[in-house]
């Protein structure tokens, strides 16, 4: 049976162990020449392979359930679950998704994109089994590195106290989050890889058996079966935590033999309560190159199959907002030693590995642990440090408390620096760095910038480093900068709360944030074109908000348009209108940003089309709204 | 030395065992003379007596840190550090708080309200000092409920990778959260309060010392204290987890011997890197009542220190919200075996008590772990179980990426029940339930609710119950309702989206959501004895909002304002300027909220008072802004 032929999980249930090795060997093969293409999760994917296999051979997925945890491992799954024939399309516009969707397919029985989150979601599964007399198999697939995720400590700690709920934890343990893990969890998980009882009886085990006359040299499938069970049973000593915990524990076993996996399914599977199975995978399996670069193939852009190197550009890009913010933060910290960046699990991604491998000891990355980062930080700030917490925006949603708790109600000077705010792209509506401006702009002492390019980003770094009164947030999208030229230092910092007129006109006021300012300025040359001539705001502040350069000029205008790249509620558009409100100017407002739905994935230019974002479609809107023939404020 | 003269806590140094018995002794008196008076945490702070003593006898506070878990098992602590006069000011306005605050002592070296922060911010201030050099010793107070909240854990693991960074730990086991714990760490430290290594070496020392010479039957302090070093030396087994994860494991130990605890910390001290002391005590410890009633005796009314009883209110009052709450949702489960409520450790505050007790099977505690709470509720969604994730608006803050990813996202019906929402009172600026309707705005698919009364609050709870096309969260206040006749079955659920108009006048138009519809009545009658005639809607819905009923009114009446006990950056308020705006309609718009700052502790009263939220403070307001002689909108 080829791959193409698989269109049901459960026909794995029949094949014997050498036509499943010849599906791994296809999902790789597909896989890589996908990733290669489309760009996409590689390192992950390719070694969960026989895992995925080995665990979809012992359940029956019509009605049994898995939950992957972050999904972007599930790319053996969804080529086991039906979506070969449309694998190509992955991570494109109205194509396979790359992490997992319950409107994608009915085997995607939970959606992730963040970390952490499995445990949780199948003991709730588990449990509504339970209560409607339900008999079913839920597991749940987590990577060591998001098993150091807080919430997934909770669900442990849950699940463990639940010897009359049956659930799977399969820990996929790569040794890896997407950088090399953080702290005592992974160091212990990796000493129970490197811990001799496995393999000591493993081989006794076999010597005994080659020992049985009716065996000899070669073991038949079944008595190497039942050999793995054995194997498991035997080291009931190795995940004393886990143990501890409530678990059952069995494992380390080896993620790549198909063999061991199925057995110790099979045995996990008859396990009562909850049973967690370590398998020991390597990531980028079957690819040597990822294999030797696990950071750098954790997911790629396009490249050269045969090589591993990307596929240049056609044309050189200017560097990215991630590379200007690590080099310009580091060359700032090399001058002020009390400057640490913080990362949770996302140095490359953040371009803090700059920082990293510069000024190692004043850099921190305390792994999938987004919380315990900002709690961290503000305990940092207490002793007068100038904690620099880097996460992107979509993760920083899961420390919103401590913002609030631990650093806004004390008033604690953190710069948070909040990367891939904004239209993401094709890690879809799970990774959408939208809604930012609405969740810190509620709390109290809060200050929020955005810098209109990759050179006003040097300068707020400056800003959010230099200014101790208050906690402030900084957000930048991701991807390129506009090329415009950069200082190597001497930046200056900019005042708080005080935006600039970058264009002026009577007609129409703009008053862009971030992003949207540079769109905003092409906005303005249409309008032009048409006859209508914009006043244009970089307001490089959302709070506190410049309410001396924009009221008066709204007021003066008479017609006023806010630009963002995030929602619409809440958002800073809002900002203004809540300003103008507040101040008694009775203008009309149009808020041009994300609005009130998710944003699938696609490309982000594909995105900004979708929600109306590019300067031709927002100065048509404009000119519709304020300079057609309908009066504007028509009502009733 | 009376507790009185104690006014810094390096002034228990020199004292003997004997004096510090009496301070022990003087601080509870003054810990319950106190609580029963004003009200407050009761069983926290009296079960931590001697561990704060004996902590402090170790440590000299100008140069050390000791951050608190929570803060309300901080009274001991606040009494040694010069509040001792001032404390019968407790938690009330302008007084002493009830959790710790940087603002008010130099020695609250951390503010905390929620649980589980104190090992981030204990870490933070421990790298910081060792990155410039310092030597002070840093501890971390936390409860064995706090220990199972996802950011200890992640604390726990990023700390247990750092040998070189001397962290001491402090684990105050009472076996309780505020209510008895959940899950298997709890399970796993109540193995370890119960094993049997320290009681048998302690006997089998103290024989062998009886029997040196120079000792005899009365053992000196000085031996004592080698004594009790030596039983932490003997039982390095015991914490095997900790041990796994990094730390050097000490305890258990009785966290009512001071003797013990002293040599427990001063040895802990001497060890290098992060350190775990597991303190047993006893919440209540030396009242009665209160060690027999661990749950009722948490926290506190005024009540009579001889009897216990809380002392009666004046006049009878109607039913709380929560029990209105709790009774209906049990009433509704009865007849539908798909519900189920979730609480984090909040069974009595939310009303699930009641629950719990009728419908065992049909209630989950998760323990103090919110993430995992949500995402747990998000599974069991995917199964066709009605969910009900009860959980305090401030609480719910933990869980807000959770709700995006897990619930939003995938558009699960999760039903939200945020009780406390709105100003709480004394437990201050750490608990307001003030940002939710902002936080949760914001996402896309999210249904918001609010009742103007407990009656509303019932047919809401069927809302929420029946529909399954979305997520959707209810908020109400803490505190009675009107005393508003109740239906014990048959309630009707409402129309999604759709408010009710209450009043009707022509001069202005009153937007009111949940606790603050009631006050609109209020003020619309004292507008009336001034002549003008409001109109008064009741939204019922922040989101989707009735803009079919609201936005036509305010087009004919001219003048809008909008109440809500919730902040006002990105709030109801903010909502209804973004529809009138969205829908070209020019009117002036005052919007009555919570101002941009954090509010403090004070009574409810208090508190609306200083934010202009009375009926009397709001009618003058409108009547300044829309009626007095200056035109409402003059501007520049």
């Amino acid at each position: 049976m080829h791959l193409s032929e698989l269109t049901h999980p459960n026909q794995l249930h029949g094949l014997s162990t050498y036509q499943l090795q010849q599906i791994a060997r296809q999902i790789r093969e597909k896989h890589l020449e996908t990733v290669a293409a489309t760009g996409g999760h590689l390192g992950p994917g390719l070694g969960v392979v026989e895992l995925t296999i080995a665990l979809y051979y012992t359940m029956d997925l019509d009605h049994d359930k898995v939950v992957w945890d972050v999904g972007h491992q599930a790319y053996p799954h969804k080529l086991l679950t039906g979506r070969y024939d449309r694998f190509h399309t992955l991570r494109q516009k109205d194509g396979i998704a790359g992490y997992l969707k319950r409107c994608e397919s009915k085997f995607d029985h939970f959606g992730a994109g963040h970390a952490s989150t499995s445990i949780s979601a199948a003991l709730g599964m588990a449990l509504a089994r339970d209560r409607q007399n339900e008999k079913f198999k839920v597991a749940a697939v987590i990577g060591d590195g998001a098993l150091t995720g807080g919430m997934a400590l909770e669900a442990i700690n849950h699940a463990g106290h639940l010897p009359k709920t049956n659930l799977l934890v399969v820990l996929n343990d790569n040794e890896m989050s997407i950088s090399p893990n953080v702290g005592a969890i992974p160091r212990y998980l990796n000493k129970l890889r490197l811990s001799p009882p496995v393999q000591f009886l493993t081989d006794n085990l076999e010597e005994q058996f080659k020992h049985l006359p009716f065996v000899g040299e070669t073991l038949t499938p079944d008595l190497n079966r039942i050999k793995e069970g054995m194997k498991r049973l035997a080291v009931p000593k190795v995940g004393a935590v886990f143990e501890e915990l409530g678990f059952t524990y069995m494992g380390p076993i080896d993620g790549h033999n198909l063999e061991e996996l199925i057995a110790t399914f099979q045995q996990a599977h008859k396990t009562p309560g909850p049973v967690l199975v370590h398998v020991a995978t390597t990531k980028g399996k079957g690819y040597e190159v990822a294999e030797q670069d696990q950071v750098g193939y954790h997911a790629q852009n396009p490249f050269n199959l045969a090589t591993g190197k990307a596929i240049p550009s056609s044309k050189p890009k200017p560097p990215s907002y991630s590379k200007v913010f690590g080099e310009t933060l580091t060359q700032i910290a090399a001058n002020n030693p009390k400057v640490i960046g913080i990362t949770a699990a996302m140095a490359t991604g953040t371009g803090l590995d700059i920082l990293q491998k510069r000024l190692p000891d004043q850099y921190i990355d305390v792994g999938i642990a987004e919380q315990h980062a900002v709690t961290l930080a503000a305990g940092l700030a207490c002793e007068g440090m100038r904690p620099v917490a880097t996460i992107y925006s979509t993760f920083l949603q899961r420390a919103f408390d401590q913002i609030v708790h631990d650093v806004c109600i004390q008033n604690l000077p953190v710069f948070f620096c909040l990367d891939r705010a904004g239209i993401v792209g094709a890690d879809g509506p799970t990774h959408q760095g939208m809604y930012d401006i609405a969740y810190l702009r509620c709390i109290p002492n809060m200050v929020l910038m955005a810098p209109k390019d990759e050179a006003e980003l040097q300068r707020m770094i400056v800003t959010g480093i230099n200014q101790t009164t208050h906690p402030i947030a900084m957000r930048f999208p991701r991807g390129n900068g506009y090329g415009v030229p950069l200082m190597e230092e001497g930046w200056e910092p900019l005042e708080i709360g005080k935006g600039e007129i970058l264009r002026t006109g009577d007609d129409v006021l703009l008053v862009a944030y971030g992003s949207m300012v540079y769109p905003s300025m092409q906005t303005a040359e249409i309008l032009h074109e048409h006859g209508i001539e914009a006043t244009v705001i970089n307001a490089r502040f959302a709070k506190p908000l410049d309410t001396e350069l924009i009221l008066p000029l709204a007021v003066k205008i008479g017609r006023v348009v806010t630009l963002e790249e995030g929602c619409l509620p809440g958002g800073f558009g809002s900002a203004v209108a809540e300003a103008l409100l507040d101040a008694g100017i009775a203008v009309p407002l149009t808020r041009i940003g994300i609005p009130d739905i998710l944003v699938d994935h696609a490309t982000p230019e594909q995105s900004k089309v979708s929600l109306g974002l590019t300067p031709a479609q927002m100065a048509e809107r404009i000119l519709q709204k304020y300079f057609s023939q309908q009066p504007a404020t028509a009502i009733v």
